[in-house]
């Protein structure tokens, strides 16, 4: 090869740094892999191919985007390890039969390869569900984020991913703020309302949102598949009376439910609810329960735009039973206790998972004073992403200067 | 009330229209709701406060908005239906207590509330799974859709909606029509690389996509926890050699895995795999299995962007299994007989269902000349959306005319 960079190994198949803080003791062949083992004792087996796919070369891994330009398919089905030692510098190497290919393993990220977990969201903060009666609100300087300071973006993050909730304060009432902070982020999702919408009262309104009468907690866009995981709402007048914001933490609701009567908890946690968008455009139609889990059963989201359900059909004692257990959870949102509820002025900033947060807020009068947010959807992985990046700009800090 | 639209009765509460086409025969009142029997012999119960949540009236829902404005605690907790009747119109009249309020039902839209599936795709055109081998691909006219006829989009979109592809021909090569064709549908879907994207062979790529290197069928974005349901690609230039398009239906080849080895299919289905972004500036993470069924067992995702995957950890036999499967899923996705293969021309669009639909191309010869395409994602639902509007308008125009 005549490019020079092409001829050098990678270190590690990414863009991460790995510390070396257990060594690779031992590496033995055993039937189709390896048997690792470490200074600390740890013990894995890993397959011949996982070790193949991963090799940090320039034919596995291309050179400037760091993703492997080798499928499975392009891997010998009779692959086989030879020559398996440990260097002196303490990196795993190996010759791939019977490709020849010399491969060799940074320990920090061999390390980090068999043992780190595979839940992505280990390394953030874990989300805390509010206490009941509710704290008072927080707010962080809004204008250190706008400034560029990562510290400070990293702290607000930190809180929206911990409690559901960032609120800034001391950000210019100017509406290049909303879109400047919130792609400090990442992209804006855009809906059938567009990019960045204006919250105000409006004579053609096409949501309750553009009108004057109070909301109760609520979550936005329940007729999607995928409900945005953010919503940012940034104050640029707040003259009219009445209108004050209300939050709840839907996580924190759902388990009062759940503690007070499982039957209600488990019919909204099952049932699939039908959502639908009215509007003259767009008809989305989406069916899922209230109280959305995953895979391992971890609640993930909290569908509860209550004025976009449609009638749905079932026999005549399930839906009882929801109608019941839903009347509940909407009590149990709708208790001050739960709420936090305060006025949000010029200047200040709204963040919150949309997931898992229902806001609200009361009523107010359009003949008083005008009352105009701004506002956008965004996504909970875009924070996690943007998270991680300030975390691994924070470790190459750290390992450059230390 | 002083408004004079504000005390007149919706006739039904959404923007759509409905025909009578059976009739209301009797209404009864039951415990807690009410027994209506049709003029075809159907019989439905339905709670009150089923019925008292969608009474169509000005209270209940907003005047412009058509959204409700009461949540179901606005909702008297001893509520009770009275003087039950059906009048001469048909509809179903009810006075409900203790709130005093009259309630009218239209009978076209109370049987489809009633009787209604939940499934939101019932009216839209059944998935299709591609044949083996496949036929050839068939192009529509782009040009058509270019100048707003709503006919060929509704054709273009069912067949996208069906077959997982709409490939259009005739377009200028001109790079305003991808933002224009893909906003007939809705809104795009920005990521890392931004809302609409550039691909073509870069020195500083931040994605294979930006090379010249061939890229076996793949989807896009897996590590999203939901990977986008649409992508589009339009060609402005193609001169360079090599660069064939290639698609694969990933429901087909999943099927095909399920009839060979249900131990594979089973593997792929469950065990959760995880993916990254391998970029400097995001660190997207997500974990789920390669097959993602919904909530009543249906395939609704292939993640399968094979080089954004990272080190997996497990049981050294559950790791073997899966290596296994998942290179015979890639083996049946590579297969020719399983393949769409063409050249995409300047001024061809090809829309693809990204969660069902592999994409690749052969590698291209960068100093041949130029292979340009411009690109975005957007998402099934907004599809679905437009669907349905566009049958909607349809319904519409016929009873205007009938």
């Amino acid at each position: 090869m005549n490019n020079s960079v092409e001829t050098t190994q990678l270190v590690v198949p990414d863009f991460d740094t790995y510390l070396i803080e257990h060594s690779l003791h031992g590496a033995v062949a055993v039937e189709g892999g390896l048997e690792l083992s470490w200074s600390d004792g740890m013990k894995n087996r890993v397959p011949n191919i996982w070790l193949r796919e991963f090799s940090p070369d320039f034919g596995t891994f291309h050179s400037v985007t760091r993703e492997q330009q080798m499928a499975l398919t392009d891997i010998p089905r009779d692959l086989a390890s030879s020559e398996i030692s440990i260097g002196s510098d303490g990196f795993l190497q190996i010759t791939w039969l019977p490709e020849g290919l010399s491969s060799r393993y940074h320990p920090g990220w061999l390390r980090t390869a068999v043992s780190e977990s595979n839940n992505p969201l280990d390394i953030l903060p874990a989300r805390e569900l509010w206490p009941c009666p509710v704290a008072d609100p927080v707010f962080l300087d809004g204008a250190a984020i706008y400034a560029g300071d990562d510290d400070a973006l990293r702290q607000w993050l930190e809180m929206l991913h911990r409690d559901g909730v960032g609120l800034l304060t001391g950000l210019p009432a100017d509406p290049a703020v909303i879109p400047a902070i919130v792609e400090r982020i990442g992209p804006v999702r855009p809906s059938n309302f567009g990019s960045i919408f204006e919250v105000e009262s409006l004579p053609s309104a096409n949501s309750n949102a553009y009108t004057a009468i109070a909301l109760a907690v609520h979550s936005d866009l329940a007729t999607r598949e995928y409900v945005p995981g953010l919503q940012f709402l940034f104050c640029l007048e707040n003259s009219a009376t009445g209108g004050e914001s209300l939050l709840v933490d839907g996580f924190a609701v759902a388990r009062q439910l759940r503690e007070e009567s499982p039957e209600f908890f488990d019919v909204l946690s099952t049932l699939p609810i039908p959502f639908g968008t009215k509007d003259r455009e767009f008809d989305h139609r989406f069916c899922a329960p209230i109280l959305e889990h995953n895979a391992v059963g971890e609640l993930t989201t909290v569908r509860h735009t209550y004025w976009l359900r449609t009638p749905m059909q079932g026999e005549f004692d399930t839906l009882k039973l929801f109608y019941a257990a839903y009347r509940r959870f909407q009590e149990l949102a709708n208790d001050p206790a739960n709420q936090l509820r305060f006025r949000l002025e010029p200047g200040q900033l709204m963040a919150m998972d949309n997931r898992r947060l229902l806001h609200g807020r009361a009523a107010f009068d359009p003949q008083s004073g005008k009352r105009l947010l701004r506002g956008c959807y965004g996504e909970r992985e875009e924070l996690e992403s943007r998270l991680r990046i300030l975390y691994r700009q924070q470790r190459e800090h750290q390992q450059h200067n230390g």
